[in-house]
């Protein structure tokens, strides 16, 4: 779905560098300034230091002076505020609202397919006015510590941005394998693991035959538990194997 | 259940202070630096802009030489890697992984509850080494654009401290009424506003006896996909009567 980031009056230029980069990361890059303090806020440089290698957001976006031009051709909008208005849109927790945008996005019998969402976020100092809230469809309020609810504008972008592309299906982790190729250890290789270490234990005097206090299934438990892989079957026996080896070198 | 930020060589104080801001915005507190860059990185007027109203956090913090006191007390890692590393633990994905985390608090039959977490964090230039990644529990990948995922540390820190908190239940958000007062229009209720409305429309000529073209039907879908609420049913035949007084005002 496209997607817009609106920004009303912004007064750090760092911050639209660090939206430009919380956008791209999270691969959108519509980026729109309604007033901005600094007319070249696009193009200065704590702007550009902060939006890292995002610096062709900054160069696509737009700086627009009204409302009307930020959201042309949006079709839902949602307004980032912390404190509800009354008689304003709902206010919604971002998760469950974008999944809602997400099922709108196939249509209905009696509602056509929504294809455009614009965030909008006020201004550092002020957040939005009541006026800006009204004219959105949804007041989007991101769940914070209630003692300390001052979420930085960059930070609410990020935490949206990721929110959104998440409810868009999210993007796949780097070369993360969803399932492992190890095989794992069936039981009897863990027997004869165990058998071998409980012979290397007793070997090194640290099992009691006479006494063994439960060692052998507290082992057993232990190995369960970690859900042994075949691979490190043969380790714990080299293990064992090894330290055999040496008792057997040193009383020859 | 108890959570640390460990952030490892940590460069820009400006980071650090937007990492306090982060937490504190979610609600954690316990933030552990290992060998920062500047030893004073703590009480740096970066540091302190950037946490804006976090500077307790950033008071509270501890500045330690060595992983192994950084850890302290900690019973699970989560590394923070963008690739995964060969013969690391496994790569997964925060939502995921927090949800299994946030299971493990209840422990089970064999394996005691879980009780606090460790999000490592490394450098802004390095990322973390495969020697730190390997002493970790599992390696969290944020999901991010293939083509660029340069996450900003403070952003990848509110990111997961977003998540985090969200698994752990979320906090509330301010005010939001989970259901509306308001009482849903029942049908009568919209038949009679109808029926209004079509004497009103007829008599200020928009609407046509002799050719209607469909327009009751119409109005009437919209009404019943905007789902009327009964003090919106007041406002819309406040609307039409007012409209009819006008009419006969001008024509009496």
């Amino acid at each position: 779905m496209h997607t817009r980031f609106i920004l009303l009056n912004t007064s750090h230029a760092g911050n639209v560098g660090a939206v430009a980069r919380a956008m791209k990361v999270m691969g959108f890059e519509d980026l729109v300034l309604v007033k901005p303090r600094w007319p070249d806020v696009l193009t200065r440089i704590e702007a550009l230091e902060r939006a890292s290698g995002a610096d062709d957001v900054l160069r696509q976006a737009r700086i627009v002076q009204d409302w009307e031009e930020a959201v042309d051709g949006i079709e839902h909008l949602c307004a980032t505020a912390m404190t509800p208005r009354d008689f304003g849109p709902p206010t919604v927790e971002p998760r469950a609202h974008f999944a809602d945008l997400v099922r709108q996005q196939q249509g209905s019998a009696e509602q056509p397919p929504l294809r455009s969402l614009g965030l909008v976020f006020g201004s550092e100092r002020y957040g939005m006015f009541n006026e800006e809230v009204y004219r959105c469809h949804a007041c989007i309020s991101i769940p914070t510590n209630p003692d300390y609810g001052s979420l930085n504008l960059a930070s609410a972008a990020q935490v949206l941005a990721y929110e959104w592309r998440q409810a868009l299906g999210g993007f796949q982790v780097a070369e993360a394998p969803s399932v492992t190729s190890a095989r794992r250890a069936d039981a009897g290789q863990i027997e004869g693991m165990l058998a071998h270490w409980q012979q290397m234990l007793t070997g090194i005097g640290y099992l009691d035959p006479a006494a063994p206090k439960k060692l052998m299934p507290r082992l057993q438990q232990l190995f369960h538990r970690a859900g042994l892989h075949e691979e490190e079957i043969h380790i714990l026996r080299g293990i064992a194997r090894k330290m055999q080896q040496c008792l057997k070198d040193r009383n020859p």
